[in-house]
């Protein structure tokens, strides 16, 4: 079963990057934690780089689901989606202790600077992540959660940017105070549709 | 000249581990960088912990005042102070194009689940920089810049967490847009007197 062992060797390698960075993660470890033998690791990856970019592809399927979890979710309106989805990300986090956080914002800062190509594939996972989240806000904007000013792509790119700092600052302070500002900040602030109402309301009243 | 070496061993360690991250950052590379005899490290320091300890302080003191920089500019309103300061990091950011960031940011996630001490004092470098922004959104409500509404502390908070992911995005997809859309969220929306205004004239006006 070719293809369950390269996804047992990729899982194990998640856990263990998500922890160590991908830089300092060994493949013995992985292939160890994997229960796959030493020395098979090349039948499945070209090398360690191809091995860490189908593993920004693991992070991200995981991402994408748990997103679309909430994103299906027909019972909440579309905010009510956006708002879940960061409180059971930040609700996780506070589980696991605050350790580890956005494999896709650790590895950026770690990778970044040292691999074009893992840049370039961590880019494209955040803008692939960010049209998800716009297309709520679309919806939002339909069913007049919304205000019709908001400008979706640019508040999309502002939340999901904040976003991966709130979850540095959760995992520097170990505590939810960082999400629950962004919490209040953006639902509450940013995109209260009231703000912009008394706006309307003030142009139609002159 | 004890001081003096030892500055020297911090500075040249900086370089080096904002670029690969201070747990790949070999001793002998820096003190080879510093022009400093091997062996000479453990007269200055108690151990490679205690180095990266001290190099945090030497990173806060240079954000620190990188800010005082733009903080007791006269010339600029407090707002007016602050937006500057983000925009000359940007700028500065994009002239090393995109490479390094935020020092205590990426400390932050490559150390936070490592070592508890570099989480407890990277944390309070985010206090104290965040002490020093409050003070300054203080100010501009005192002279009138900002609406009496703003909870100051919540505000800078969230605006300082949303900075450094948007240090990140910068850096992941090396582009200035997403100083440009915190530039734009952050002072043209969220601290914008005139939606706080529209607010008061309604209140006024029933």
């Amino acid at each position: 079963m070719r293809s369950d062992t390269k996804t047992r060797i990729l899982k194990a390698g998640a856990g263990i990057v998500l922890q160590k960075g991908f830089f300092n993660t060994g493949l013995a470890e992985v292939l160890e934690k994997a229960k796959v033998p030493k020395g098979s690791f090349y039948f499945y990856f070209k090398n360690k780089e191809d091995f860490g970019l189908q593993l920004i592809d693991l992070f991200a399927g995981y991402l994408a689901s748990n997103a679309q979890g909430f994103y299906l979710n027909e019972k909440l309106s579309p905010l009510e989606k956006v708002r879940n989805l960061f409180k059971w990300q930040a609700e996780s986090f506070q589980k696991s202790d605050f350790k580890g956080g956005c494999p896709i914002g650790n590895l950026s800062l770690e990778m970044g600077d040292r691999n074009p190509a893992f840049r370039k594939k961590l880019n494209q996972v955040f803008v692939d992540l960010k049209k998800n989240l716009a297309k709520q806000l679309e919806q939002a904007k339909k069913v007049g959660e919304l205000s019709e000013e908001i400008d979706v792509e640019e508040t999309t790119d502002f939340i999901f940017n904040s976003w991966e700092g709130t979850l540095m600052q959760m995992k520097v302070s170990k505590s939810l105070t960082p999400h629950e500002v962004f919490d209040r900040m953006i639902f509450e602030k940013l995109l209260d549709k009231s703000r912009f109402n008394k706006n309307i309301i003030r142009r139609t009243s002159r």
